[in-house]
């Protein structure tokens, strides 16, 4: 017997058909003898129409009545998964942010939770009742509804994980599980058993929209273990011994459970980044200060940055990957202190791609980024910068190859799945 | 100056343009010196779409999740229109039912306000700031959402206005008052100035839906001025000297504010009566107490109740109304009790409506229910039954005759507007 919070996105709530679905695999659970809590999105498309009618009523809603208007797409699915477990003859009933409570910062729309008093969702769930949290809302010390922001309904799921120590968090979504890579594009791509907290972070960084990154940062920081799985198959009810989708546990835990395992987990892709590339700067102290200065200010977020050394002594070339939506406010910003940058180029390319290959093996092996180069040097794929972390090697390549780097890559790491095509 | 309630129903809020035009219409009292307080109704079609989910959902709903699924639909307007308030400038906030908090009893889709906590809302509202108050909702002792079944805003918003001593509580609706007789039916019908509660409870029992009758219950209990009045017409602010709509106000207001009023108020029918007869009932003790007693457990309302002398000595003929939506279970608890009451025959007719008239002014004055039965006796209208009040005089007639009687009346009366066709 366990204590499991599962989490249903908008998809698996959108409409009362979907909705029973969700009951009868929450009831699985529940009859499995297990102590069960549900943490529910809005219908899927609920919360576009509720945050189009404050946009309309004004073009700079109060957060505060933004809150208020689009936290009640949770509360409706929230009350009727309860009367749906009702229906199936389990024992159910809804708990409001406000009513746990739920105590987030006052930042309305953006919150962060602060504390949540679990003590009557433990009482209840004991007591056989299932436990039916709105997901995506809490309330602030002013006793107002606050909102996590979009996706922050995986944040709600992990934070009452935390507060009932929960033995896992069941995060069910239309996918069933973290692949190797996309399999949309490598059908070769393989459903990972366990992922550890921070590969996990690297892959969602890095475009495997899985998981809201927030929600992963959460449950590693309150050793909270999570499996992805999906509400739309029908593997029944995962027993503690064979889960059917994709377990996201700490790397102590996966030491000890997985001594076989690859030395790379996944590859990931992100085709939101552009390069710019700044010629001729001045090759002394500051002179990197002054560009990236005016671009933290303007609250640009740079990512992978490359210093080449220029063809003129005390010149250099700096090159650095911004996200495709900010690339124009970038070059205003670069164009705006040409002066005292002093450089000669401004040159912008958003025709690239980031590959990231990402695993924990490799902190303790070497040659995982020349496999990487060779390989791609072998199928003529130009790389034009990289960055690596302890866990992570990035590359920036021409946006046309993705696919091919992303098989070619997926091969050469042997992760390929020995029974597909 | 004054301190104002306003409330506004669903028609009022269907969508965003209605709800800026709420807006506006809010905002010249708040320009005009007033304290406001709003009480929105969910947008029209809103509540019925969140009743259908909870009956897709299951047949029978737990009252208390179904409270807490179609509490949304206020709660969403108040959002808005706070938004919108905020908008044109002003300052606004929303007050949730568990916020102020609205305490009702526990009955879940049904409950009563029991008390209401104003101090908040009265000193947002000196401060210059509008509350706006999702209607038709509370909090129970244990702390869940419940509702005030259906229409039940115009009561949150003459609970609220008693709460805040507000001088008056202005509801909005799709007509712009109280009129002698049905517009739609009597084109000379005048707009009322006033009316008192007592009127007003037996027009609205009789037929003239413009309030909900448990609010002017209310009302008439906790001394609220209403104000009946239209959003869709360009009135303008009513100032406290001139008031666009009909005011309800009480027997003694009345007195002293309007002294040549007439005798007769207003005139009101209904059609959704039907009338039932059993012949050769036993004309001893406790005959009729086994008619109504069935009727009374099977939750029948029972309207009129006439008692003729049977054509037997030691026998009488009993005949009555009741709601035609209970015409079915009517005869079924009659013919299942034949034995027990021991009539004759049972017969049923639902071709048949009741016209009222009704006026304070009926009590000092003789000669209302002549004039009644003579003009329409003069027109060929045969009366079937005969009910009194202190203040109403009702009549049962063919239902073919229904708009002929009505037109009759308000002649009869008095009551035709001078400049009407």
């Amino acid at each position: 017997m366990a204590r499991i919070v599962m989490k249903f996105g908008g998809t698996s709530m959108a409409g009362i058909e979907r909705i029973r679905r969700v009951a009868q695999i929450v009831r699985q659970q529940a009859d499995a003898g297990h102590e069960v809590a549900v943490v529910v999105s809005a219908m899927a498309g609920d919360t576009d129409r509720l945050v189009n009618f404050c946009r309309e009523a004004s073009t700079l809603s109060d957060p505060a009545e933004y809150d208020v208007v689009v936290a009640s797409g949770e509360q409706v699915t929230a009350g009727l998964l309860s009367i749906a477990l009702q229906s199936l003859g389990a024992r159910a009933r809804s708990w409001l942010g406000w009513q746990m409570p739920i105590r987030t910062i006052e930042a309305h729309s953006k919150a962060r939770i602060d504390d949540i008093d679990g003590s009557a969702l433990v009482a209840a769930m004991q007591s056989g009742e299932i436990a039916i949290i709105p997901g995506f809302q809490g309330i602030s010390e002013a006793g107002r509804i606050t909102t996590l922001g979009r996706g922050g309904s995986d944040t709600s799921a992990v934070a009452i994980a935390a507060a009932v120590k929960a033995d896992r968090c069941d995060i069910y979504t239309d996918v069933d599980g973290v692949y190797t890579t996309d399999p949309r594009i490598v059908t070769k791509a393989k459903k990972l058993k366990t992922v550890t907290f921070e590969e996990m972070l690297e892959l969602a960084s890095v475009g495997a929209k899985v998981l809201q990154t927030r929600s992963v940062g959460l449950a590693m920081k309150e050793g909270v273990r999570i499996q992805v799985l999906s509400s739309f198959t029908d593997d029944g009810a995962p027993s503690a011994d064979e889960l059917p989708g994709t377990m996201i546990i700490s790397e102590d835990e996966m030491e000890k459970s997985d001594m076989e395992r690859q030395l790379i987990t996944g590859i990931a892709h992100d085709k939101n980044e552009s390069k710019i590339t700044l010629t001729r700067v001045p090759d002394k102290p500051g002179a990197v200060a002054n560009i990236f200065g005016p671009l933290a200010d303007a609250a640009i977020n740079v990512d992978m940055i490359i210093q080449n050394v220029g063809r003129e002594k005390g010149e250099t070339d700096v090159t650095f990957t911004v996200p495709t939506s900010d690339l124009d406010r970038t070059m205003q910003v670069l164009e705006a202190a040409k002066e005292s940058i002093g450089y000669n180029r401004l040159i912008s390319d958003s025709n690239v791609a980031k590959i990231s290959v990402v695993g924990v093996g490799m902190k303790s092996h070497a040659g995982i980024a020349s496999t990487m180069f060779k390989a791609l040097a072998d199928r003529g794929v130009n790389i034009q910068a990289i960055t690596t972390s302890e866990i992570k090697v990035s590359v920036l390549i021409e946006e046309d190859y993705t696919e091919l780097a992303l098989r070619v890559l997926h091969t050469a790491y042997g992760l390929d799945a020995e029974d597909a095509a």
